[in-house]
Order: C-alpha cells, then sequence, then structure tokens
C-alpha cells in the first residue's frame, strides 16, 4: 500500500475532487484492496516472487491440462508437480510446449535462462539415498523454474560419511544447501555442522516401519543438534526450493 | 581450516624443518583437532558463524557460570537461553561482566555493535500473542548477537488480522522475517503471503488441551499454504535466530 | 417431561376419561416423549429436525438404491452424502426424482423451496482452497437441503489474506459462517477475528505429509485463537450444516 | 469501529477542520489503531462482541492485578479465567470491586444484568460428573457475563442415563446446550439425539491412563453419532460460552 | 498338569517299572510337553476351551482350504474369520460341509447345538450402527460356535437413547453382554450404567477422520465412566466372544 | 421394565386402589426402575452391583472426608481410591471407622465379610512386577470389597517365567484372574493361553521412556495372541475387580 | 586408513618423491576419500562387512534386474530383499543365476559356504505366529548369506509358552537369538529371560487394530522386562541378521 | 538347570535313597524353584549373566537401602541405577560399602576387577551431547560392572563430525560400540557406518519441543540407514550395558 494513493485520496478529498463518501466507500475496507478510486490488483506472484504452481497429485489429466493451458497464455514460468509419467504424456500431448522432467514429477514450460548466473544464486540440492532422489528432484527443477542455478549432491547419506565429506568444494560453492533426506533424516545435521550457509531441511516419506511415512526423518530434522536448520514438510521439495529461492533473490537484490 | 595451514605444514616436511614424524602427529586428528606444529582449535564458531551458547535449562547456577566463565576469557560474543530470573541473578553476581535480559531469559556479554548497520541485515521478529514474547526475544537478543539490526512486531495475531494488514511497511523494510506464534500457528501463513523475503516460523508452546504443547502450531506451521515458509523447532527462537543470521550473512557478503 | 401432563393422564385413567389401555400405549415410551392419549411418533427427524441420511461411503449401488427408494417413499427431503459420479450414475438411473450434486458428491431429493427466505437464515459457506471444494459443497447442499439460504465464498485462504478482506459484506450479511480448510486450517481464526457470528470450522484431510489426513487443519481449529469458533470432525461438511442449521432454525422460531 | 467516525473525519478534512497531513496519520494504522484527531481504542468487543479476557494460568498476581486493573478503568464488563483461589484473594484485595468464582476458577466486574432476560437467551450447561465442574462453571459464569441466562443440570453422565432423560423440559427451554465431560466424552452424543437446538460440546481433562488428559473426550465428541455437535478446545469453557453467546446474540438481534 | 501323573512316574521309577533314562525323557520338559511314558497331548483347546481359528484375512483360498480341510478331519468345531464372500464360495467350493456367514464374513463347520440352552448360558449382542453389523455377528457366530444361545440388538446408538431404554427385558435376560460400537463408542458406558451383569466392549473402526479407524471408539470405551466394562481391540468381535464365553462355561460349570 | 407393572398401576388407579398422588410417586422416577406403589430406590448400587467410591486423586482432605462421612451414614460398603498415606491419615483421624490399605492407597469401611466364600468367587490377582503392586492391590481390595475372595500372585512376570509356571494350581482354583503388568504388559498373554476362565488384564503406568506412562502395555494387551483377554484403562484396579465382580455374582447367581 | 599409507605420503613428500602440490591434493579430503598418491576405494562392505544389498519394495523389474546385475558382475555375495513372487520370476528369467527364496521373499546369488560352521557362528530365528514367516525368513536367508549357521524355531508364541519351553536346548546351542513376533511382541520377554546371549528382537507388521502396523510389538520389545534386549525396525529381519552377523564376526575373530 | 541333578534326583528315587514324596516335593515347582532334596536358588544371574538391579526411580532411601542390604548379604555385585545424589548420600551412610558414582547416578558394590581384561571385552560407550552424559555413564559403569573393560568417548555428535572422525583407532579397538545420542538421535547411523562391530544405540530424553522426551531420537535410531544398528529403551544405558555384556560374555567363553 503505497503512502502516495492514501495522500491523493485525502487531497482529492480536501479539494473536492472526489466526494466523501466516494472517500468513503474508497476506504471501507483499506488497507485490503481498494484504494483510491481505481482498483489496485494483489497479484500473489507479485507480492511473494512465486510462479502459480499447479499440485498435481490427485487431479485429473483433464484438470492439468485445463490448468495449466491457462498459465502458459500468460507466457510465464509454468510448474506442474507430482505429475506421473502416464499422465504427463497424456498432457504434454495436448500441450506440447510443457516439458517433462520425469525424476522430478514435473512438467514446467517458460522457465527462465540460468545459464549467465553467478555463484550468489547458486542452490546445492544433496540428498541421503537414491530412494529420495524424486523429492530432491523436485526442488532442484524448481529452484531452476525460480532463476537459480542448481548443483546436485545426491546419494552421500550419512551412513558412508566420506561421500559427503570428499566434496567440502561442493558444499563451499554454494549460496543455499537443501538437504533431502528420509529414514533417521540425519544428513541435514551432519551438513549444517559442516557450513555457515543456510541449510533448509527436507524430510522424504522414504522409509518403513517406524519411519511412518516421514515422521522420523522430520523429527529428527526438527531436533538438529546443528542450530540454525530449517524444515519444510515431508516430501515437499517445492517448498524448500521457494524459501532458498527467497534468500538467492534477497542476495541478487543486494 | 586454513588451506595455507596445509600447505605450510607441507612445505615445512620438504624443507625438512618439520621431521616427518611430527608431522604426522600433527595430521593424526586432521582435520579433527590440530594443524601444524601448533594447537588449532577448529571452533565451530569459525565453521558455522554462530557462537559457543549455553543452553541454561536444566543447568545450575554452577555449572552455568563455570561455562560463561570459559567463554568469557575468549572475549568474544557469549550467550547462554533459557536462564530464569533467578539464577540469572546469580550467575551475573559471580560474573558482572554478564548482562541478563529477562524477556528473553538470556545472558550475553561482548554483543557486537550493530548501530551503523543498514537494511540488509535487518531481521525483523513478528509474534502473535503476548504470551509468545519469551520465545520471540530470545529469537531477536539472538539476532542481535549475531551481529544484525532487529525490529519487533509484537502481538498481531490472526484473529485481529488489521493489526498486522496495518504495519506492511515493517514487513517491506526487513530482509528476513522470523514469525513467533502459538496455538494454532497461523501467523506465518498470513505473513508469508504478504512478502517475497525468507519467512522461518517459531512454533511456541502456548495453549493448552489440543494445543498438545505446541504441536498444533508445528503442524500449522509445516502445512503451511504459504509456499517457502521453513520452520524450527518448538519454542526454539534462538534455531530461528541463527538461520536468520546465516541468510543475512550471506547478503551481507555478496 | 410436564408434571402436569402425567397428572392429567392417570386422573383420566381414574375418571374413565383415558381407557388403559390407551394410557398403556400413551405411557409405553415415556418419559421418551411426551405423554397424553394421542401417538407421539419417535422420528428423530422430529427430535433434531435433521432429515434422515445415507453415508455413501463404502456402500454399494444397491444399497444405496434400496435404503434411497424407503426414504423417497416417505416425500420428504432426502439426501445421500460421498457418492462418487460412477456410483451416482447407477442410483440416478434406478431412481430418476434423484438430484446429483458432483461437486458435493451428494445425492437430493425433495429438497424444500428456500428461494423466499431472508437473512436470518443465511449460512455462508467459506473455502481455503480449491481442494476443499467437495467438503465445502457438501455442508453448501446440506444447508440448502435444511431449508437456509446458503452463499459461498471459496479460495480465500490466508496466504492471500486480500481476498478475504474485500469481501466483509458477504461475511456481514450471513446469520452463520461454515469455514472449510485443509493444510494449516487457519482460515477459521482469520473469519472468527471479523465477525460476531457463529463460526463452525470443518476441517479437510487436504494436504499431505505432516498434514496426517486433516489432523493439522483440525488442530489448529481447535486451538483457534478466535474464541468461540466451534469445530466438527474432519470433512464433515454435512454435520457442519447440521449444527449452522439448528442455529438459523433457532433464529427463525423467535 | 464505528462508520461515524470515519465519515466525521473525512468531513473534517472536506472542510478543512483537519489538515491532510493529520488525517495521514490519523488513518495510518487505520483500522488498525487510531482514528479522527483523538485517540480510538479498535476494541475487539466491537467486532466480535467478547469483551477482553484475562488468561489467568501462568500468570502472576502482579501481571493479573495490572491487567486488570487497566480493564477494569474501561468499567466494562471484565473477566479472568483460570486463577487459582489463592492467587484470587491476592488479586481481589488489591482490586476490590472484583468478584471471585472459586467453582469457576473466574474473577469477574461489572457484569451485564441479566435478570429480564427471556428463554431466547436461555444458554443449558451440562456436564458430566462432579470432577467436570470448574470447566462446565467457566463455560456458565462466561455466559452470562455475554448477557445471558443460564441454567446449570451438571453430575448428568451416561453412565446414569435416568438423570439425564428426567430432566426433559431443562433441555426443552434452552435455547442453545453447553455439554461438559470427560472420560469418553459420550454426554453431547446422548444430549445432541435429544434436542433441536445447537449443543456446544467441551471435552475436560477429567480422567487418567488412556484418557491422555481430555484426548479421549475430545474424539469421542468429535465423532458422535449426533450430527451437528460441535465441539472447542479441552477444558475450554470459556470459548463455548462465547460461541453460544454468538448464538443467542444473533437470535436476539432478530 | 495332574499330580497323579507326576507320583505315578516316580512309582514307576522307584518300582523300577520306569527305567531313569526314560523317566528323564519324560521329566526332560516338564511342566512342558510330556509327562509319564505316554505323550500327552496339550492342545490349546483343552488348555482353553477355544477351537482352533483360521483368520481369513490375508490368506489365499488356498491356504484357508487347506488348514480348514486339516482341521475338518478332527471333526471338531472349526471356524475361519474374516473370509469375504469371494474366497468364501471358492472355499465351500472345496469344503461343502463348511457354512459362510456372509453378515458375519465367517466360515463355520461342526457347530454345537444350543437349542436346549438356558438363560445362563444367554450372551446378548448389542450393536451401535448398521455399520458395526460385521463385527457385531462376528461375534455372535463365535460365541454360538463356543456353544451359548446368543440374542441380538443391532442399530441402538446412543442418538436415539430410546431404542436401547425400550429393551431392557432383553438386557435383564442375558448373562453376558458384547456391545459392538465404532465411532465415539458411547454405547457400552450407557449399557454398563443399565445392567449389573458382565459388558465386554468391542470397538469398531467405523468411522472417518478423527476416529482413526477406531482409535476414538477405542479410547471412549476404556475410559467409560461405568465401572467394569472390559474392552478388546478394534473390530475383535472374535475375541469378545470368546472371552464372553469364558465367562458361561464358568457359569455353567458351577 | 414389565408390562404387567404398568398395567397393574394404571388398573389400580382406574379402580382407586392407588389413589392419583402415590402413582404420581411411582411413576416419576419410571422407566428408571420398577413400577408399583412402593418405594424405589434409584441407587446405581442396585442397578450395577457396584458401591459408590470415591475416586481420591485430586480431591482434598476436607473433600475426601465429606464425602466418606455421607456413604458411611449409609451403612454400606464403602470405598475410596487412590488416597495417599497423608491424606489418608488425616481423613481416617476425621472418620476413625475406615480403614487404611497402604499398600493398595485404599480406604474402606463397612466390608462384607468373605471368610465363608467356596472357589466359585475366588478372583486370582497376578501381577508381573514388584512396582505394579499398588494397582493389583487396588484390584483385591476392591474385589474383596464387592464380595469375593481374593488370592494373590505378585511378582510372577515373564522375564522369569517358572515363577508363573511353578504356581499352575493357584491359576485353576481361581474362577476369575485379573493380570496387572507394566511395561511391555506380557504376563497377560501367557495366563491368558494357560487357562480356559476370564481373564482382566490391567496396564499398569509402570515403566518408562518408550512404555510411555502404560500404552506399550495397554497396545500389548489389547493385541495378546490369546483370544479372549480382555482390559481395562490404565492402572484401573478398580475397574478390573468391579469386572471380575460382575463375572462372580453371576456365577454365584446360577 | 592405514597409518603406513600416512607415512608414506609424507616420506615421499620429503624425500621429494611427490610435489607439494600433489600431497595437497591427496590431503584436502583426507581421511574422507583418497590418501596417497593412488585411489582408495573405501567401500562400504571393507567398512561394515555387509554386502550390498537390493531393498525390493517400490522398485519395478527393470530396476531390480539393472542394480543386480551389476552387483553379480563384482562375483560376491548378492541379495535383494522384499520382491514378490511376480516380481522374482521375471528378474529371475532374466538372471538365472539368483535363487529366490519365497517365503523369505529374497533374490540371493553367490552366497558363502556355511556347511562347515561350527556353533561359534550359529544363529537361531524364533517366531511368535505363522504370519511372522516372512520376516523371519528374511532374517535366516540373510543370515545364512552373511556366513552364519542358521537354525530355526518357528511359532512359539507366548499364548503357548509350552511349545518354547520344551526346545530348552536350541536355545542354548544358539550364539545369538533373534525372535520375531508381531501382535503384542512378548516373545523377546520370555526367550531373553531364559538366555544369557544376545537376543534381538524384531517386531513385525502382523495383528490389526491397535497393534497400529507393529506399533505395540515395537514398544512391547523396547520396554522389555528381560534387560538386554535390543530392537530393531518394524519388519527388519534384514537389519536384525546384519546385527547377529556383527555379533558372530567378532567371535569368530577372536 | 543341570540335567545331572535332575539324574541324581531320579537315581535317587530308584534307590530309595530318596522317598518317592520328598522328591515329590522337590520336583514340584521344578523347573521353577528347587531340585534334588537340597535348595536350588535358580538365580536370573546363572540364567542370563546379570546381576539384580535396582532400579532407584520412584523408590525412597529406605526402600532403596533394605533391597541393598539384602543383595549385599550375598557378596555378589550388586547395582543400582537412577538414584539421585540426595539420595544416595543417605544410602551410602547406612551401608558404606557401596561407592556413589554421581555422573551415572549409580550405587555400587564388589565390582569385579577388569583390569587385566584385553581388547576382547573392551565396550566402548560414545556420546553425542553432554547432556547425554549421565545415560552413557549408566552404560559404562554397568558394563564395567558385568566384567568389561570400558572405554568412553564423549561429546562427539554429528554436528561437529570430525570429532568423531579424528577417533578411529578408538573405534577400530572397540569389541562392541555403545551409542547414546538425544535430539535427532543420529550418531549411531554414523558410527555404524564406520565400524564392523555390533552398535547398540541409546536415544537419550534430552532435547526439547518436538524432540518428545526421546521419541526423535528413538525412531532416528530404529530408521537408521546403517544396517544392523539395534536399539533399546529411551535412556535405557543400563540395558544397553547388559546387551553389550551379553556380546563380550560369548567372545570370551569361545
Amino acid at each position: 500500500m503505497k503512502t502516495e494513493n492514501l495522500q491523493q485520496l485525502l487531497s482529492d478529498v480536501a479539494s473536492g475532487r472526489c466526494p466523501v463518501d466516494r472517500a468513503m466507500t474508497a476506504l471501507k475496507h483499506w488497507p485490503g484492496e481498494r484504494l483510491g478510486c481505481a482498483h489496485l490488483d494483489h497479484q500473489r506472484r507479485l507480492r511473494t516472487g512465486i510462479p502459480e504452481v499447479v499440485f498435481g497429485e490427485g487431479k485429473s489429466v483433464e484438470q492439468i491440462t485445463l490448468i495449466m493451458q491457462r498459465l502458459l497464455a500468460g507466457g510465464e514460468a509454468t510448474l506442474a508437480t507430482r505429475v506421473d509419467a502416464e499422465k504427463a504424456a497424456a498432457v504434454v500431448a495436448a500441450l506440447p510446449e510443457l516439458t517433462y522432467h520425469p525424476a522430478a514429477r514435473m512438467l514446467t514450460a517458460n522457465l527462465p535462462d540460468t545459464s549467465a548466473l553467478d555463484g550468489r544464486r547458486t542452490i546445492l540440492v544433496l540428498s541421503a539415498g537414491t530412494s529420495d532422489e524424486p523429492v530432491a528432484e523436485e526442488a532442484a527443477v524448481t529452484a531452476a523454474a525460480l532463476g537459480n542455478r542448481v548443483n546436485r549432491l545426491f546419494d552421500v547419506g550419512v551412513a558412508g560419511i566420506h561421500r559427503l565429506l570428499g566434496q567440502r568444494q561442493a558444499l563451499e560453492e554454494a549460496a543455499v544447501l537443501i538437504v533431502v533426506a528420509g529414514m533417521e533424516g540425519a544428513l541435514p545435521s551432519v551438513v549444517g555442522g559442516l557450513v555457515d550457509k543456510p541449510v533448509i531441511a527436507v524430510p522424504t516419506s522414504v522409509g518403513y516401519g517406524a519411519g511412518f511415512g516421514g515422521i522420523a526423518a522430520l523429527l529428527g530434522m526438527l531436533n538438529s543438534c546443528a542450530p540454525g536448520v530449517t524444515v519444510v514438510n515431508i516430501d515437499n521439495g517445492f517448498g524448500a526450493a521457494c524459501a532458498a529461492g527467497a534468500i538467492t533473490g534477497l542476495v541478487d537484490r543486494n
């Protein structure tokens, strides 16, 4: 809400350009929606920097196609998450401008060109095991779609700690680290103890029995002994990338 | 661990200045402990940027005093969290260089001067209700101790949404937002929908009954419909400030 | 149970005005309902104002058809909830007087005419996200079936708070508000802070991971910082409408 | 927030009585805080009909006294919940205009006169067992403070169902019923099957073992087989009374 | 283990009728398995009075057929629980001496004749709702298979309490009552308050949302305010009948 | 409720044998219990066979004394459970006719003489460990108070299975077995596999960590592989004894 | 990491055989990965003694075939767990050197010859019920694959305790015991009370209702009253065998 | 139970040295209690190798003193766990032969001399943080009491992974490793990936919020990605030492 708009409105009232009752209407739901005599569109994309995304799980091919068609019409970066290969094939058949990323189970279009980005926008996605790949890839593809350079360091779980320790340079080159792990979810603690960068932990539902569909990993990450690790919902690679993107966006701006 | 140290050591071996067996000893526990012929303290602070902190809950006055005395000797920023007023009085009596922050339940010393910081290091701490204040203050004092400018916006819970909406400028001036809330933990979702900055949510144990000591707030934040909100443990104001500090540190560097 | 009625009945027996067998019938289900020489239909509908409803989930087409046929014979308002499109088609083929509401997954017949109702019987159904629509529609169709005027305000979740704030008039025109939300379930708190009307919150199972099939939303609503919000079971749009109908019925009576 | 205040302010601007910049200041935090050239208290009471209430649990005598002193200065109905007898004595010693209700563990002042109210504002509070009394009384005293006539029907739990069935008249005379129960929380289901009025269920933490501090009662009420029963948080007698008051307020208005 | 057997064995050793090594063998696993020179079959049926039962869930037609064939060869009462109609048809085709009870989802053979039993062996099975019927029938058929007279009182849930109160005679005629209920599981409390007979409560997984697959009903029953109600596992109609059978067996013996 | 009684009463009124006011009294609490011209005490004790019991936990000395004084006036068996030694001393000082059972933490008076009882009323109370004794004793003392002969077999947990197996005669002499165990709660399964009598399992809160205050034992008992074991709430020795007493009462009657 | 390697490297530096920069590279990630001028493969098998294993659940036939083909190429012991019969047939068709163990749902190849092993490497696998067999067999086949002699003692659950007690010799001959049980999970407590050998408990997901997919068994085992019982994840027969193999490996070495 | 004793007894009967009735008495509780004409104490210690231990939590000074006095009379290794310093001082005052270990909160007497033990009986106790010390010390003192050499490696949590990696030799010298950790409980996974020895994980209740008193650590350990890690109850250092002792006992024997 801009101060000038309010000032303009009040000046218009003072000068008689805007009658009291019309100003009353304008101010009625302020600062919610409207100000002045014109309408103000508060688009969420403008407000939060995140493009509209289709959550594909539980949606039919028809529904996904319909929504993406509308989004494509705007010409902006467009994403759909959690789309399995079969559905994706059908959607792409209808909307050939879409690209399917099978490992990430995502459909994308109009992604920004990130080839010229420097390290300030580098997001490193780490994963503990091979089964965590879909979530890690969802984070990676989303991060790229948000205009970041993305590096991957997969299958470096803590039961073979040397795999991680042998990659210190990759850790140091990243601006933000997204750490994806299922089972006991211990990788973010180890990573968080090695770097002074923001670490975003993503628990996955990988595991069985007392893993409880990702609860063990989630609790492990929330109780990380490495201070400063933050956590998103189970399997929420998309959300982690949005958080990472908010950070790199901040860096970029300054 | 500095590359130069290693290079120096190896050069010393090559030149004969350091005999092989002495180098053996030096390298034995590397990078764990020692490097070069002298002792090297691999402080976690250097690696992660976070000073040593005393978690005061469950520790006696004697224990807190002993540990802080040792930390103070180093002359660096020193923190103790979760110290109640009674304990704090006894510790400060013994170590008068400490300052007690009753609202935050923290003891501090040697905090950095943050008076000249610009907006790139501004962290805004929001809280939903008055009972959330101790956690919010823990975040605020910690954030300041890590070298950030800290603003506060307390008691702006969602049941009176206008209190928050009337403070849009404060939201926009911050580089990072820490949002502290108990009960249903809804404030981070609303804040996350208003800004394009990193939002770190801190659930508190404020509430009763089906609040389950903060679980309701924690789950609410993990399931936030505002993508990009990240979460720390219940009542973990300290951890949220560490995460925020990692972000502003990143900004500052670039 | 009024003492006078009992006294009257016994006096009638003593005086011979009421024969013993008729008194027997009257007393048979006492204090079940009433006492007197007239017959009383112990229909739950009369007692609670809610028509018989078929819970369709887990029932076969044959079972649903059979029960609805019996209910239709009574000529009263008849509902079936949680009937998917495929089953519904088969049931309607057998019972063409039924109408299927695909968004609500409901079958109805003999619904009351609510076109002439004034605001005292207006129930506003709000939903947070598009995925909450089936539950919100179940509430809306049920509320109409119970004889209320129903308004809808969908997809006004808290991550885009302006969508809700721009609709203050709709909030103010309603007698009762049913607020449907999944994920963190924060919408009822915000709505409850804006109005002085009864607010009934319906958590939905929309979400994933730590949403735990609606538990996060349920806990969020039970811990709402807006006092006076009441809650029903997860996905229970039907129950919320019954509660709302009990309230508008009360208003109407006075 | 009164419409007249806004109109007055705008008129003052239009007439020049209030300069633009002063109006700017007045509107700056509107509707958050101030309006007009004088200070305007945007009491939540006006928006939601519920007076300010002090949640006494965990607050010291000094804190409670301080807050209530401020509230008393406004001359309005003032409540504090969850104040034990010892604390209450100390607070009342300082603020003798307060009345302590030991069974409800509440402090009140300036309660409205409800002696002339008719049945449209009658709230019946039922409880299952004697141990549920504190919660039931909290509901009853709060309901009276909100301007309702309150009847009580205590200790009518389902293991002696005749105690309830012998009180049908009391059930029928009420506009709204608040049903308080711990242990298995079955009473609201039975009550909900007997009346066509709004039934608000309050689970209590009464019980032990697998009662889990009220969870058993809470789940029982959420799964009530009587449609239309709504539920509030464990031990939340205050919240139930607010919900009931919103309903009777609605009745009264029409 | 009979004292006489031991005495006989030792006497046989003393008299030389049984050599030491043979006695060694006999005593080796005593009181585990064998005693005396002959083999003793410690059939669980003899020990606990419950026939071998096949838990059909998750077993294939072949597995069920094979096991029942073996049991049938013994000529004793034979049961299989949780067999759906399709599997049952296949098993009965192979073993035509089996009878399928579709409502109970059970297969039986060689059931005892219970036509001449008096009230001391009467077990009354009550259920709250129509969806509880499969579990209630499993209890009823099992109880009959264990040699009891079985009465049924179905669909008498607490939301229509008069259905139960109108059946006091049935309650009084039973020796033991099995009460089956899902959702909030309140029926056993009401029944337990009406009779002085053993009441065995069976929670069912009927319900949805916060019913958590029977947990709400289970907790409700464990916290019953009617002392003396005992509980079995969720959906365990078979176990309830075994418990009831142990009681009537006791009565019969005395 | 017998039809004939009602018919007789009404006929008596019709014939003048019973005046209207007396019939009024007779019907007043109908169908509470009986019908006729005589008075009927609607005591729960008559209905369920269980005397009034004071749950001492959380009650003050004054409250316990007051209630027990009232109960003692009736001259019947009187019990209070969960009374610690300190409170008990104070209550007994006021009411010297009470006896305190420290191991059971119970106060009793007017207990029936059970010295002449035969085996049909023998209840055996088993416990797994020494820490389970308070709950086991609560069961034992209650069982005796309900008019049963009580045997004890304590500290026979499954980690030393021979202790139990050496006591087969005690198992066989009992009519009903109450099995009390904390930690993993395995004892009822072993006992249930050895006898054909009713086995009532009581989980205790003995244990720590993943024992979760008795949940592990409770779940163990509910999932017992010995069919026919029934379960009561955690630490509910009183309830188990009530259940056992309902069984022996049944035996005695027949 | 061998001391000699480090010494060699440093000597090479001292002698000039290895230039400083090359030593730098070699030491850079030490002790992570490389040492000396040659590459060092830190195979996990070498480090932990456990061969690579394919977790088959959720993997396609193609994925399993591909991975096993690669492992087979190494000529070492190769395992795949949780492969159902249908998938197994397809994999074996492609890789005929694999053997399928249907009861264990495992594929194996190149298993070691264990025919000459003595008792020091004997692992006894016990199971409580027939439904626990798949998990018990997974443990047994894995234990054999790790080079142990394996005995089996199945279906010896605690509800028929004599089955176990009659097998004392088998218990005594084993070096390590793996005890597999579902439902209440009581068998490890009984076994742990009978032997002085390591006992590893495996909870299974066998059961229903309040068994919660193995949680009841898991909690039972964690709370075992037999000290020294250790526990693995639900259904984790593979992990139990790895633990047992680590123990027998230790014995063998000494 | 020794075979020879039984053989001797039977021979004595055959020879007439032991009359039948005396043999009857001897065998009566066999193998529970007695065998032969003399008394045989079937001490659990003999059966399982673990001395009697007093669980001090919740026991009074008097209770602990009494039990330990009895155990001391036997002259064997005697332990009491979870005894705080104040209680310990009082017990030691009465029984001066006891030694108090404040860090382990244990009382001991008659511990075996372990000074001459070689590496085959070396148990290494690791802990993640300083707050885990009481549990780690309980494990260490118990392990020593069971006759093992004990090494300690404390405060080597995963957030500073180099502390652990610098201690590879200590890891390699141990026969068994006990790994104690609270919070996310990740240390056992890292250790399990570094060694081929048995690893026993002990979750501690150290932490707060979503640590849930040790549940997060427990789940983390049960879901460890390092196969072969086994787990004991939360804070159960004693049990871990018993398990470790069973392993070293096995090694020693062979």
